[in-house]
């Protein structure tokens, strides 16, 4: 059997592989085959293949059987191209040895120019060159590359040796070094090598070939790399190809340069050519930042033919690519050589120019601009911005828990961002860390930033439902909550002063910066007009006050998926009806107090549906356990005492009977309703006075009442009856008919299991999967912090299963709940609420899962949308 | 259409029921018209069916149609029957009027006799019998039992008058009062009858029956009726039948009486018969305790020919039910009537004896014999108890949490009883409630009280696997720990004062009494053989320790399923060890800590596998949160920082950094050997040394790994890895081969839901269902208790799910994962351990589902056997 094909030729305008070769060639080699192909003048030379590296990196780093004389062979063809031989002393061939994964990584994986390079060599170089100096500066950076790169010997030793000839020479730029001084670099530089290696530099061009090719294929398994690949959610068994191209030089003189270019501009979209060149210079030249490039216009002047090649390329490959792309191209005495082609990054705003501008080219359809665009990506487009201009001095950095920019004075309580809010001034929290007591300080400020938790971290949590921009975990700020300041290096914060956060990149900035207020595109509304029509699954939001509910609805919201009414308990007139109630120690105390809180509850209805008007409304009863609405410490329990005229004793021997081992799994949910029936009564009235009001406007208002944390299908029986007495007697007091729902959460993996039972008493299930994943997975997410990293970095789980949903595990419930509850009643609406329905990979679960819709918070309601015509996009071949 | 038969004659030796109809007839009604049928003298009379009942309480206490005038028409059979007419002034039929449910309930429902007994027929009775003073004896028996019964009249009322008359009249006995007397009684109950209820007491027998029919149908839903039903899980909607009965009178003369028999001594088992007699009486003077019956052998003397019938027809009877009888019969002027037959209630000790006699005799073979045995009734066979001889003093009651009875002398800490016990006394821990530090304190002491907690708490499950005697949540006593005393009422009992407490029945008693050994018969041998033969479930043990291991493998333990490490870790002189590798801020700090606890668990594990021998050993690595393991009072933390030499505030934010808001959901169970791979090694080790030195002495030794919380299978594949790497260094060391299997528990629903992906690793599953309903329920155990009490009067769930297994929820999850874990791995070996494993109606499901084997406390073993064997029996018919 002959073996396999482990390397592919590309040159004289033919290439053995092709552009969708991506998995075998990598990005670099399929791009750089594809050129060929489309007879654009390309260095000749090959690509190892992937499969070529996995099998090397499995195989104890022995090559594949047959890849070695394929490469042999295959760099007879270069030679032949080029009219060169390779370690020639007349006219030598050199290479470079480049990596390339499926995926680019920028900066991960190693690349070595100049390979063929020796004593002998150079000095064929120099002849063919007619320049000394261009051939032992080449020598000399080969030997930096290689020994750093390929044999390890620490970069800054060279760097050292370069530092010193320049400072004995009183030289400042490296092309002042003339060819002399670069010859004797270059001994020393072979004798470093040697101190430090222990081995001779190799003389052998076939030798240093193979030499780095290893080091490329070893650049997969490097910590750097695998650590990327880590943070952006990457496989580790796809390995990268090894490309050895023929070198062209854009350092032999004035005629020759090097660049890099964007077919549009990559931050605005805007059609137009975008790039940078650098003349007499190497890549590596432009990448160290020493020489300032020159705007790609002025090429035009300087080789004007080759300008115009480069015009006619980059127009040739967009339009064969039907994408935006990054080229990078070597100009050698006046001959343009492209060296890589591959899909240009871009930003957010620039994405959805590009993609509407090319459905409107004819170059793409529209599922595919759809496609385009990063879901995620969108979050940098919905909030304030810190204004690319503004100079800043970042002292410290966090977790970006929630995106968007926040200015304002400094605060360290919730009280003093709410006073400071009435007196009008913005303001930041800073917390340790927060609870649900500071809802209302969080509410107030602009932002939040705590030095402790996680990305799901109660700050974070909430932040993000209020769209609040927020940086949580910053380790590097001491904050002293009664001391009201914080500490960052040795700079002192104190309240009042200004501070700036970024929540998209977890910035801490000391100071006003100056804000900008997004924009929304055109663009952008043709994009979003686009994906309503095609997806399926509808978008809803969570939202508890009508500010939100606003904001969300001018966000393209299509309902409330989830509105807690906890959270309007914590206002301060109102938490103490909400103690009051807490701590009656029979039904009547507990009644009265409940009748104080009902006007609060129905003006804060009122003022939801108002918002929503036409859209449905679904609303959770209270939910957590009684025990987070009283205080713990003893300086709050003390001031609470006073304030209500109860002993201190009381309080905490209330707390003391209210204390769970395990809240999650305690005497919260409907089982508050089942055990204090009045308090969910106060809601169902609250919700059905404000519906019958409104109706009475003319207002429509279609409330749906949700029973969370349900397990036993009689726990719903019961509520659902409840329910449906008190919305009877009040819609007989008002005279109307309101049309509501009753449904429940499945937030347990025995609702789930037993939904056929629920759906007969259910109109609607909204999945909880923040609290499903916690059963499901014995998982506390305010407590797993502890050992999720190591989750994480031991390949456990690849994502946080609070961020993605575990579609292996809750997602198997996920369905079985849906299946279920179809069985029963084949037309229950589902839905997602929690934090998962406005991440795009969950939305794509919940659309193939056959759900009604997600929600999500007011800031993510784009997202959403987006990621819900995506999937649509993705799964409609199946569906058909 | 003919409407339905609701009533159903016996009489003149036939019946239209017979004796398998106790669905429809209740027990009593199918009793008599078997009996009827069998040609045995019963009063004729008639059963009005259960349907009936139900349909009267479903229509709001209306009748079904057509039942009514099937009532009239049986009864005018009776009256053939008995050539008397209801109500009659010169031959008048009277009836009684009883409940009848298809299972017995004692005393719960109500019974009214000598119905039709009015102003006029009185004086046909007083005729008819000759007898004025027992006619209207009778008839003032009636009004009181009708007044009370039927009419709501406060029963003492009645009771003052007649004690009144009494006293009047210097009188002593009932009997004493004459016939003149008993009329003045009757017009006085009359009058305050109507004083009471402002009805006149009815005259029309007819108006009488109904109203004690409706009186019997309406007693199925009086509170004692449901409160009991609760108690004893049984169904709310099965109703009761009434039973309308010709009366035959016990209170005629010398030559009529009224007794109770048992076929068989209910107490030993013993084959004679077994009764007691009243001669001129009437059942209810039986009841009231007034005259002493006299034993059924005596009856020969007094009635020869009844005796001898009675003889006859007891052993026809239990000929035909093949069973063990409790009969009911009046004699009349010498004529034997018999009124019921039932399935006689039995001890332990007896039914064992009754099944295994009977399977002797030939009346019922080993299969019926052997489910003949309430699995739950053996506890009392399995520990010591109270001498039935001793008198005592019960002064509180709590919930008994686990049988047997325990004596020794208070105390009220951990340490005290650790101490006394050394010393030799025997001592009862009495606590508010227990923890995990108190393990070593309840393992020394005889028994434990708990003030507080229920059948699931700390104390009760710990005792229960100890198999100590326990008494929980007894609120008749308060606990003052640091004074070292409990007040219960005013009595006060201090430390070094006898306690005895009764586990069986949560009895507490002051003072030392005494107890006897059970002593297991040669009936409860053969059961077990029978048992063990036929059983295919294997049944295997919780253990801890080498002296549970031994008592369980008395018992017939075919295996530990479960061994947990972490108790081991509690004793004195570990816990330092325990702590320091807990404080631990470096990996090799905490190495030289555990290297300190490998000695001690090797010791463990040596005990244990010696003690089991052949046989297998699931061992547990550590499962619980480390904080578990540092004490939390400031005294205690004082304390430890002294011993240790570690500043309290260290201790304190050790204590602060593991806290965790969920620990049920929390850094535990495998995590902990995710990221601290040190503690698992360090077990492992201890495991396969200890299995290795027992091997090179010969002895056979089985263990079984078994990681804890596995909810994704990498965890599983990094664990076992490391277990397989330890193993095999200790083997090489050893140069023995041991052959061990690596399993995990599944006690989280993810796992459950991927056991097809775990399976590919583990080579067992243990099915730990404590935390799986815990996570499937999102129900903390710990925390359910104030809210379970409202679930199950709700009639939420019938059964605490802590004690028998959610079939329908974590049922499904069970079955899930069996099906997927064989599906990858056919011969996987299968299993529960946790508190289902010893509850029978679990292991009927756990036989189901086609596990291998149950596990449980050493003293549910033989329970868990008749269980198994019991599940088989009943199940068979699907299997084959």
């Amino acid at each position: 059997m002959a073996p396999k094909k482990y390397v592919y030729f590309f040159g004289k305008g033919k290439a053995a592989g092709q552009g969708d070769m991506k998995d075998l060639l990598g990005g670099k080699g399929a791009g750089l085959a594809e050129m060929t192909n489309l007879g654009i003048r390309v260095p000749p030379g090959f690509t190892i293949t992937t499969e070529a590296c996995v099998e090397y990196s499995n195989n104890n780093e022995t090559y594949p059987v047959g890849m070695w004389d394929q490469v042999l062979e295959n760099l007879k063809k270069v030679e032949a191209t080029m009219g060169l031989r390779f370690g020639d002393a007349e006219n030598p061939l050199l290479v470079s040895v480049r990596s390339g994964a499926k995926v680019s990584m920028p900066g991960m994986m190693d690349t070595v120019l100049n390979v063929g390079l020796n004593d002998k060599s150079v000095l064929g170089l120099a002849k063919k060159s007619n320049n000394d100096r261009f051939a032992f500066d080449a020598y000399r950076r080969f030997i930096t590359m290689f020994g750093s790169v390929v044999m390890g010997v620490d970069r800054t030793l060279f760097e050292e040796i370069l530092q010193e000839k320049k400072d004995e020479l009183r030289i400042k730029q490296d092309t002042d070094l003339n060819a002399d001084v670069l010859k004797e670099m270059v001994t020393e530089y072979k004798k470093l090598v040697k101190k430090e290696t222990g081995k001779d530099f190799p003389m052998d061009p076939v030798e240093q070939m193979m030499m780095a090719i290893n080091a490329v294929f070893g650049s997969w398994n490097a910590k750097r790399a695998i650590t990327y690949r880590k943070i952006h959610n990457l496989p580790h068994d796809m390995g990268t190809a090894a490309n050895v191209v023929a070198m062209v030089f854009g350092n032999m003189g004035e005629t020759s340069g090097t660049g890099v270019a964007f077919t549009r501009d990559p931050s605005s979209g805007e059609r137009k050519f975008f790039g940078e060149c650098l003349m007499n210079a190497q890549g590596e030249d432009v990448v160290a930042g020493i020489r300032t490039p020159f705007p790609i216009e002025d090429l035009q002047k300087i080789v004007p033919d080759a300008y115009k090649e480069l015009v006619d390329i980059y127009q040739r490959l967009e339009k064969h690519y039907k994408d935006m792309l990054d080229i990078e191209f070597t100009i050698q005495e006046g001959a343009l050589y492209m060296l890589q082609t591959r899909t240009g990054k871009r930003t957010a705003a620039a994405a959805i120019r590009i993609a509407v501008d090319m459905v409107e080219e004819g170059l793409i359809d529209k599922e595919t601009a759809i496609l385009r665009i990063n879901p995620d990506q969108l979050d940098q487009l919905l909030h304030p911005m810190i204004d690319p201009d503004a100079k800043v001095t970042i002292v410290g950095r966090g977790l970006p828990a929630s995106p968007g920019a926040a200015v304002g004075r400094a605060v360290f309580n919730a009280e003093d961002a709410e006073r400071m809010s009435k007196e009008g001034e913005r303001c930041v929290l800073v917390r340790m860390e927060t609870s649900p007591e500071d809802i209302g300080g969080m509410y107030a400020a602009q932002g939040i930033l705590t030095s402790r938790g996680g990305m799901t971290s109660h700050a974070a949590v909430v932040a993000r439902g209020m769209g609040k921009p927020c940086v949580v975990g910053c380790s590097d700020i001491q904050v002293k909550e009664k001391e009201k300041y914080f500490k960052v290096n040795d700079q002192i914060i104190r309240e009042g002063d200004y501070i700036t956060l970024n929540g998209s990149t977890g910035d801490v900035i000391p100071g006003e910066v100056s804000l900008i207020k997004p924009k929304l595109s055109e663009s952008f509304a043709t994009m979003m007009k686009w994906v309503d029509k095609i997806r399926v699954l509808k978008v809803r939001t969570n939202a508890d006050t009508p500010f939100d509910a606003q904001v969300a609805r001018d966000f393209g919201a299509e309902g409330i998926g989830l509105c807690r009414t906890e959270h309007m308990f914590f206002e301060p007139h109102r938490i103490k009806a909400v103690r009051e109630m807490i701590l009656s120690d029979d039904i009547e105390d507990r009644k009265k107090a409940l009748a104080k809180l009902l006007p609060f509850q129905k003006g804060d209805f009122t003022g939801i549906f108002r918002a929503m008007k036409g859209l449905p409304v679904t609303i959770r009863l209270l939910d957590p356990p009684l025990h987070e609405f009283l205080p713990h410490t003893d300086a709050e329990i003390d001031e609470l005492s006073k304030d209500m005229g109860v002993p201190a004793d009381r309080l905490m021997a209330k707390n003391k009977t209210l204390f769970e081992f395990n809240p999650m799994l305690g005497h919260r949910g409907c089982r508050l309703g089942i055990t204090y029936p009045e308090i969910y009564e106060m809601q169902a009235r609250a919700i059905f006075e404000a519906a019958c009001e409104l109706e009475c406007e003319g207002i429509k208002v279609i409330p749906e009442v949700m029973i969370p944390l349900v397990g036993f299908s009689k726990e719903l029986v019961i509520l659902k009856e409840m329910v449906d007495r008190v919305a009877e007697e009040v819609m007989k007091a008002y005279k109307v008919k309101i049309k509501y729902q009753v449904g429940t959460m499945i937030e347990l993996p025995r609702a789930a299991l037993v939904a056929d039972e629920i759906a007969k008493t259910a109109e609607f299930f909204s999945f909880g999967t923040n609290d499903l994943t916690q059963t499901t997975l014995g998982l506390s997410r305010d407590d797993a912090g502890k050992f999720l990293p190591f989750y994480i970095e031991k390949g456990i789980f690849d994502t946080d299963p609070f961020v993605s949903i575990d579609q292996e595990g809750v997602g198997q419930l996920v369905k079985m709940g849906i299946e279920k509850g179809r069985a029963t009643r084949p037309n229950i609406k589902v839905g997602i609420c929690g934090e998962h329905g406005g991440d795009p990979r969950s939305i794509d679960f919940c659309h193939r899962a056959g759900m009604d819709y997600v929600s999500c918070s007011p800031y993510r309601i784009p997202i959403a949308r987006l990621a819900a015509a995506q999937a649509f996009i993705r799964n409609k071949k199946y569906d058909s």
